[in-house]
This record gives C-alpha cells, structure tokens and sequence, in this order.
C-alpha cells in the first residue's frame, strides 16, 4: 500500500526530462500519465466558469478551447467534467479532499440538520484489516455528517415536486447549454424516438423532468464537493466509469488516480466496486477526492462483513452498511430488488446465467433460504434511509444477460418490470430513480430493451452497461460495447456505463481507463448527434471545418484527445512545419483533395469575387452557360430527395 | 528501400530469445509482429481444408479451433481469409509469389487465352523512378498475361447469366457454410431488413445471386494466387484493409508486409491506394503475394502519370492504365464515373468539400476543362476492358460526405443515382458491380444511405467506408467508424471499407492495421448476428460457453486475437493455474458470479440429479413448492413479452 499524498505529488508535476512535447499543457498532462494525480489543464483548452442567475455563487465549469485567429470563430466550449484538478487555480491536496461546492441553503432552511451520533468505523467495514494491511484513514474530523429533518424535503425529487428550483437545477441548466444563448439558432436535425429535448434548458426545465422522474441529479448531501450533473433523455448523454480494488489487485492510491484519470478523460460519474479488504477507507479517500457523483454497490460491502458467505447475509447487515456509505457520501446506490426467487429458475437454462456480482449474492440467498429476497421485502425500508441523504437509486439489473444467447429472455425482462414497480414505490417516498440495462444484446433486440424499459419504468433515466453487440472479441468489448452504447443511447438511454478492453480478462490500468472512457464519450456523442440534440453538432462542424482548412493544431485540441491526435500525425510528419501544411501525409501536397476542394470552392466564387483567379473565372463562366442549359434541358441538375428522417 | 526476400526471413521465424510466450503458436505470431512477413499458424488453431463436390481440386481453407475435451464440443470452423501463410506446409517465397490455387478450367474451355502481346512496363508506370529510387521489379517471366476470347463468356456475371456454375462459386458457397451440415438445425434470430440469406448456401444460390448482380466475386483472371470470395448482402459481411504507400512515406517491403498481416487478423479484401512513385512495381509484389482480392483506384496512377496535373488527364492516359493494372491482376477498380460535371458545383457550400481523392481529381479536371467527366463519357469502353479480364467495378463516391454537416446532401445523393444508372449499363456489358458508399454520416442518416442504394442502384452489393458517426475524435476514427459499419452491415451494406486510429492523421502502421482489421471483424460479426445470418451464432455461443466454464484457453483461442486476450488475462492473473480457476481477476474466488450461477444450476438440477447436493435437492423443493402456490396465484410467475422483433 503506497499512497501519494505528498503535497508535492499532489500540487507539482514530476519532472520528466526524457518527455518531449510543443505545448507546456500537453506535456502536463503526460508527464501525468507516469504516474501520481494528474493536474494541470488539459492540452489546448482553458477552465472557465458560468456563474448562476438565480444563485449567483455557483460557478459552472467548461473547457473552452480556442481556434486559430484565421478562422475568425468564436472559441468552442466544451462539457467539463475533470473537476478542479484541471483548474490551475487550485492547489490539490488529496490529504484534504477538494473544496465543497454545494452552498449551505438547505442547511439554513432548515431542511438538513447534522447528525449528532454519526455511525463509528467498525472493523468490519474494513474487513478487519490491521497493522500493516490497513489502508490509512482519510482524516474526516472535517467532514461534518447530515441528514434530512423529519418533515422537511431533502431530495432533488421533492423539491422538484414542491415546485422548487434548486441551486443544483440552475447549475445543471446552465452545464448542459454549453454557453449558448437562450435564443441563438441552433440545429435540430436527428431521430429522437419521443424525447422531449427543448431547444435550451432552463432551471424549471430541469425542475419539470426531474418531478416527473424523468431525470436525476444524483447528490447525497454528504458529499457537497460534486458538481451537479442531470442524469436524462433529454439532457447530454453521460458516461460511467467503473473503478475498484478487488481481492486480488489494486490499492489506495491507483483508485484515486484512476478517479481522477477517468474524470480527466471525460466520465461524469464514477462507480467504486471495490472487493475485499479496507473498503471503507478506500472509499473515503475517494468520495473526499471526487468532483463527480460516486455510485457504489452496497451488497458487496455487506457481504463483505458476513465473511463472503451469501446465505449469511442478513437485513440488518445490509442497513447497517446503507448507513454507513450513505453517511460517507455515496450518490447512488446500485441495488438489485428485482432478483426476486421466482425469477431465479428463469436463469438455469442460460448459456451464462447469472452474470451480475450483485444478482448472483441475491439469487443464491433467496435459494439457500427459500425466501423472497431481503432486498424486495424491505424495499420501502431502503427508500427511506436513502430519502434522508438524498442518495439516488440505481436499480440493479441482476439478471442482465452475459451473453448474446440469453439478450431479451424471460428472467430479463420479469426483472425489469419489478423495477417498474420498484420505481413507483421509490418515487412515492420521494427518492431519485433510475434504472440499470444489460449487458450483452445484438443489435436487433437493443431497441426492444429500450422501448420496454420505457414502457415499464416509467420513462425513469436508463443506465446500461454496453450492451456488447458479440461476444467474440475478449480483449476489444470497449468496440464491442460502444456499437450497442450509442444505438441505445441514440434511442434513449441516459447514461452509459463504460467497458474497457480488458472485460472479462482483468482489472482495468490507467491506459484501460482512458481507453473505455474516451470510446464511451465518443459512443454518447454519437448518440446526442443522432438525437438532434442542439448542442451536439457545433463540436462536429468546428472539428471539420479546422480538418478542412488545415487548421492542424485546431483539429488536435478541439478533438477527444489532442495529445494521442498529436502523436499520431508526428508519427508521419513530426516537423512543425507540416503542422500548417495545406496537405496531410495520407495523400501528399499534390494529391490532396481537401486542397483541391478548396480551389473548387475558389472556382465557384470566382464570379462574385474580383481576386478570382482568370481561370477561375473562365470555369465559373463556363460552368455558368452549362448550367443555363442543363437547366433548360431539365436532366441533368438532378435534385436528390431530401433525406427522410432529417429535419435540415 | 529495404526489401525483405531472402527465403530464410519468408519461410522461417525470425530468433526472439526475448519473448516468452505459453504457446507456440503464440510466439510465432508475436515474433511476426515484430517484423520480416508472418507466417506460421495463428495461436489456438489449426488450418484445415474441404474440397468441393462440384470440382473435386477446389481446396476451400478454414481455421479450426478445437476446445477443451471437458466441454464435450466440436471443434469450431472459423473463416480464414489468411491464405498460404498460416499454412505450415507451404514455404513461402514472396520472390516467387504464392501458388496459383485457380484451376486452368477457362482455358481449356477456350474462353480465356494468352494475350501474345502484353503491355510493357514503361518508365511512367513507376513516376520515372531510376537506378536506386527504382522499387526492385518482380519477375514476372512466370506470370502469363490471360485475356477473354471474344465471344465467350469471361466474367462470373457473364457465366451466372448463362447459368454455368464456375469453381469460384462452388469455392465460395463452401466457404460460406463454415463447415456446416446442409441439414443441421440453424438459428435464425434476426432482423434482416428484406435480405434473402439461406439456411445453406449451395453453388446454384451462388450463381443466382450473381446472375442478379446481387453479390460479385472480384477475381481478375490474371490474379490466379486468390482464394476466391464474394461480396453480396446475403452472404456473410466482409472487410477491406487499405494499404499503399504515398508520396510521403512507406516502401515495398512495408507494403507485403501489411497486406499478409492485414490479411492474417482477417481482411477480406485489399485496397493499394499507392500514390507516388514505383507504383507499378510495388503493384506486383502485392498480387503476385496475395490470396485475397485486390483492388485500385486506376485515377491514382494516371495522375502520376501526367505528373500530377488533374487537367492534364486524358482517356487515353486512362485507358493505357486500366489496360497497365488489368494485366498485372487487379481485382477490381474504383471508378470515379459518377462524379458529373453538372454535380461539381453541389459540393461548393459544403463544410468540408470532396474528400475523396478520385473524386477531387475528377471534379478539378471537369472544372478546367467546362466539360463532362471522360469516365462517364467512356463509360462503355471502360466497361469493355475490364469485361476481358473480368476486373470487378467499385463504383466510386467521389461526392461522399466528408463531416457529419455535409451527410445525405444533394451531391452524395446525385451522384449515388448516377452509380445506379452505371450499373445498369456494366451489367449490360457483362461486369460485376459493387457500389462505393460514405463516409462521415451520423447514426440517424445511416439508414437512408442503404435505403436509397438499394433503391437506385438495384440491389448491386454496397461497399462503405465506415461510416464515422462523429468527426470528434481524431485518433479513434476506428470506433468512431465501427459504429456506422456494425449498422449499414446490418442494414445490408455487403462490405465495409476499415478505418484506422490514424485516419485524418497520418499512414497506418503495422499496429494501426491491425486495431483495423480487428475492430471491423467486430463490426462485420455484429452485423451477421443483427441480421440473424445462420453461420453467425454458433462463434459467440461457443465462446460465451468457455467464458461460463472457465475455460480460459478456450476463450483467449475462440476470440478474434487470443495473444491479447492472453496479454490481458496475465496482467492480473500471470499465474498458468489461474488460467484453470474457477473465477476470475475482475471478482476473486469468493465473489463470482459465474461460480454462483453454477451453483444455482446445481440446484435446479438437483431434483433430478441424485448426486446433488442435500442442500440444493432441499433448494430444489422448495422452490418447487413455491413456484406451484406462485403458479396458482399467477400472480409471480410473470411470462416477459417476447422481443417483437426476435424471430426466437
């Protein structure tokens, strides 16, 4: 166990003398790849923030990137879910934790009071790690514990229901316009299948989806150094990055630098599935350090404390363990009630029954004991503790299929309609909601999971993992998968939970990390630009328009990842020189055709344009005559029908 | 320029003292990656051939894969695209090129005949390159140049019409069926969208689907070193790998090189989009060394030959090279006949212009001169020519969009009706067609693009690149891209063009070639499996079994790239025993969801199992007690809905 909580590793680069790059920024960021948190900004952009209307101390935060003066475009800005370790201004001290962001106004109403008896660490949540096997605590004599006052609301879905805008609504609303103005034209070309995306989000937009369920901004109130995201259809799609130790690998350290790492890349939430021992210790020092919400599994911890034996599990166990996390300041909640016993024989003829940690810890505990699960049975129970802290749920699909062979069965779907219950009764007792989806789906049976989850729950936000579209690649299901992630994003799903290359073959490094988040953004990216969403297509065309007038350094920074877009072009021509080249090394200077699209472009213009070359002009002139008379003959100027499903 | 042809480096490995690997196989395919061509059998599997019933000297290859004797399975038949070179039998001389596999039954027929008097090469044919900047010429002395008789059928359209069954269609209907009975039970779970694929496919539905020029086999007569393949919707999705040198970089070696590699990972298909010089000579290395089809784009070279000049073309440049390239063996030609002149003008106000090469080249050379395209005018001869040596047509999208912005616009559209109009007439004069489609084109659009080929160019098979799904992420234009392929696969694209991480950024390398290669497998195999193609399921269900039972070997051998899945499962888990444990690095021993799964089948087996555990026959009862009192209610046994749009 090695922890780096220096402040120097903390605050400072380590010194790379070996590392070669043309910008400070990207050279701050690699040098982060080896190792220690990673700070700085990212290469090509600035931090900049949005201050609040209705509340005027939240700052909102993007990634503004600027393009070359010759293009004369305004900067493009950019979502920004890295957090303060991207902002120069602040000094990061993981010994600390990040500052607190949510403002104290429901404590001065008098709707959160602390928690005067906060639950003790006992040594079972650490899975009675000591001495040396004990990570270090994460000093929380500063992390004062709250909890909601009987009568008073405490959740987003309260207040949204009261009619009431939250600091957290406008700071969600003015995160997903992207800085753009309420009444600037926006393109509204895609497929939405029925989603209400409006043209511009407003506080009360976001208040109205997430009274109706449609949306979450999931936020325990124990945890006030998240910067609220919304979680729904008609919002930017998100993306989920899975961290953890287990029982086998991993420590302190690489999770938190993973957590950063992931947020850095893109995630906007981040789930923490550790295993085994120091569980709790872990997972403070990660929530302290967490900009984004952190979900988390419950059962697993709980299972923990009862010695890995799933028939020793009990109700008190498992509330004892909501308590504790929900005091530490976990988001969500994954939590598998729908792996009822009736549904457990469903899974005997699959190919790969039951592949969910969770589902197969319920569903062999219903069968040792003959007994509907805990989980469903004292489901109002859980709706209520979670209430208090506003811990949102994430309703655990435990009977997803693993496989391709088993997409859209019977024990499937008989689970997603007890979620569908499920979510009503949460609702009821005031709690965020939304729901978990598989797995493994070809690509014909993706639609039907998303129109069931619709039909069924209520059109609470869908969270799916994937779904991988085959199962034939182990070492690339982060391809697999993203081929389902942006069909079912497309057709509505809210968050997308990330695979990396090494599902179902290993614990996920660094590069692993980077590589699921950067393929799982490009997935919801797609799928925002598939759904019309209005915010989507001005990164696609800033993008295209840098590739098309050679604008190199544009192209690199306004990409997913400027340091790797970088790397790849200096691999064929590193001079920078060629980083203003009119030609790229695909085609050399005479063969471009980007180039000769421009003198075409040139050539059409030569008409209105006294600067236009003679020959130019000589072709606009002739192009001119010949289209009089393609017209006259009306043959040759074909208009091509307008695609149907656009709206251009 | 450094040509790798001494005997030793093509038919022996390579010394790599430093690499340790389990398996043989493993460490001659990894000692391949690190240069010389590879050879050697791929790891997990072994090269088998069947021979056909029609022409019993066809020798059709497959991978076959045999798993562990616990699994009580046959071995699984993989399609293998990798010619002679995973044959451990076959030495490998890349001086002499690969042995001719097509029989001399066209010439004995007299429908094919030596042409007395080939085209010589001439100092243009390689940019006037000489002394030491002049590639090494193949000897070709071995290489008879054959010609079709006039008034005999030559090309496979023309024997389909005429109702003749030909080897290649018996070869490739082998090949189809992947070993698989005529009679054997088949899944069909799918959505095909109007395709008409067969349980089995026999040489009649070969020639039928020829016949109605709705599949093609590319196979130049002068290319005898090819194993024949076919490209049609109905048949099983298929990939081509671009290789070629430019301007810039690369050289001959590099060049065999990458085509054995790309072909290894599984390329259907090659395209030598070389530019620059000694283009000729690097020509005939690559298809004297090639069992896989290989295709040009002819414009390339002729610009080379005018110096780079577009308005300096002609139809005879043109036409000396069309003649050049046939003769040599090329399987098929990208024509660019559908860029008009009338077109041209369609593309000015677009984001990002032409961005097909061809297509630039074309639309420059029509501006300058105010006239038609001379591909179109010539059209019928074009067509003459590549009909005597049956060089297949890829009619090319020079108008293809090139940015989300410009998808589905009135260019790309016009021009896709033109290339409808130009199959109509290849046909006619006895050619195979396949139809060149986008491009850049978000996920909504993608469905219109097959619609309306389907629609305008009569079924001819489709040939896309991609499509991108979105333009923001330059060095994962592979996922960026995959997405679209998986799709318009499904949708019915025949064919997907790859794309590598360094699209838009630079030439490939051996490792970009291969994430291509792979990742549009990936994307193929989910489009087979989307549109319930009866040979696709029984590779995802075989693996998914082994990943069940812990059959590690079986999982790393049966997926598309056992070294990594290897690699990965080491990183965690090195140990040889963990590769038999019954868990994995993502849960360890205690949590498993697998091993419980096992257990909760264990159970459910128990009633009838009298070696079951006490515990899980007592499972077993009640759970049949209650599911009786369940049932009587019908209250908890609730039945899911089948997917609507499941065939299952």
């Amino acid at each position: 166990m090695n922890i780096q909580v220096t402040p120097q590793a903390a605050t400072e680069q380590p010194h790379e003398p070996n590392v070669e790059l043309p910008l400070a920024d990207a050279r701050k960021a690699v040098a982060a790849e080896h190792g220690r948190i990673p700070t700085g900004p990212r290469a090509g952009g600035v931090k900049v923030y949005v201050a609040g209307e209705l509340f005027p101390d939240i700052r909102v935060p993007f990634r503004e990137v600027a393009v070359h003066p010759s293009a004369n475009e305004p900067p493009v800005t950019m979502y920004d879910s890295s957090g303060p370790y991207t902002d120069p201004t602040v000094t990061i001290d993981i010994k600390k934790g990040l500052p607190r962001v949510k403002s104290s106004w429901q404590l001065d109403r008098g709707d959160i009071a602390p928690v005067l008896n906060p639950r003790e660490v006992k040594p079972e949540d650490n899975g009675h790690a000591s001495g040396k096997h004990l990570a270090p605590r994460f000093d929380v004599s500063n992390h004062q514990v709250f909890k909601g006052v009987e009568g008073r609301p405490v959740t987003q879905y309260e207040y949204a229901q009261a009619g009431i805008i939250t600091p957290e609504m406008e700071y969600v609303a003015i995160r997903e316009n992207l800085r753009r103005e309420q009444n600037a034209p926006c393109i509204r070309d895609g497929e939405d299948f029925g989603a209400s995306i409006p043209d511009f989000v407003t506080p009360e937009f976001v208040r109205q989806e997430i009274a109706r369920g449609r949306a979450i901004i999931p936020h325990n109130i124990n945890h006030p150094e998240v910067e609220p995201m919304i979680i729904g259809r008609n919002f930017l799609v998100k993306i989920n990055a899975n961290i953890g130790n287990s029982a086998v690998l991993s420590s302190v350290d690489d999770e938190v630098d993973k957590l950063v790492w992931a947020t850095r890349w893109g995630a906007d939430n981040v789930m923490d599935l550790s295993t085994g021992r120091n569980i709790h210790n872990i997972r403070d020092w990660i929530i302290r350090n967490s900009s984004v919400p952190i979900g988390t599994v419950p059962i697993y911890q709980a299972l923990e404390k009862v010695n890995g034996i799933a028939e020793d599990l009990t109700w008190e166990v498992f509330r004892d363990t909501l308590i504790e996390q929900a005091e530490q300041g976990v988001d969500y909640f994954t939590i598998h009630a729908g792996v009822r016993l009736p549904f457990v024989p469903m899974t005997a003829k699959r190919v790969t029954g039951i592949v969910s940690r969770g589902g197969s810890i319920m569903a062999k505990w219903c069968l040792a004991h003959h007994k509907e699960s805990f989980l469903y049975e004292h489901f109002e129970d859980i709706c209520d503790i979670m209430r208090a802290y506003d811990v949102s749920f994430s309703l655990g699909d435990g009977l997803r299929p693993g496989s391709i062979a088993d997409a859209n069965d019977e024990a499937q779907f008989a689970e997603l309609r007890t979620l569908g219950e499920l979510t009503k009764i949460a609702w009821a007792k005031g709690c965020q909601v939304m729901i978990e989806g598989p797995g493994h789906v070809p690509m014909h049976k993706i639609k039907a999971n998303m129109d069931e989850q619709l039909k069924h729950c209520h059109e609470a936000p869908f969270y799916t993992l994937g779904p991988l579209t085959t199962d034939i690649a182990p070492g690339y299901d982060h391809i697999t998968s993203a081929i389902g992630a942006a069909m079912i994003g497309w057709f509505g799903t809210a968050m997308l939970c990330y695979v990396t290359p090494k599902e179902h073959l290993g614990l996920p490094d660094r590069q692993d990390v980077k590589d699921g988040v950067i393929t799982y953004k490009i997935a919801a990216h797609a799928a925002d630009l598939a759904k019309g969403h209005p915010a989507a297509r001005m990164h696609d065309d800033a993008l295209s328009r840098a590739r098309f007038e050679f604008r190199w350094e544009d192209q690199f920074n306004l990409g997913l990842d400027p340091e790797t877009a970088r790397k790849y072009h200096d691999e064929t021509l590193p001079k920078e020189a060629h980083k203003t080249a009119h030609f790229c090394s695909m085609c050399g200077p005479k063969f471009c055709s980007m180039k000769i699209s421009q003198d075409i472009r040139d050539a059409a213009r030569g008409q209105n344009d006294a600067g236009g070359s003679l020959a130019a002009q000589d072709a606009e002139a002739g192009m001119a005559e010949m289209s009089a008379k393609f017209r006259a003959g009306g043959q040759i100027y074909l208009t091509a029908d307008k695609d149907p499903v656009s709206a251009t």
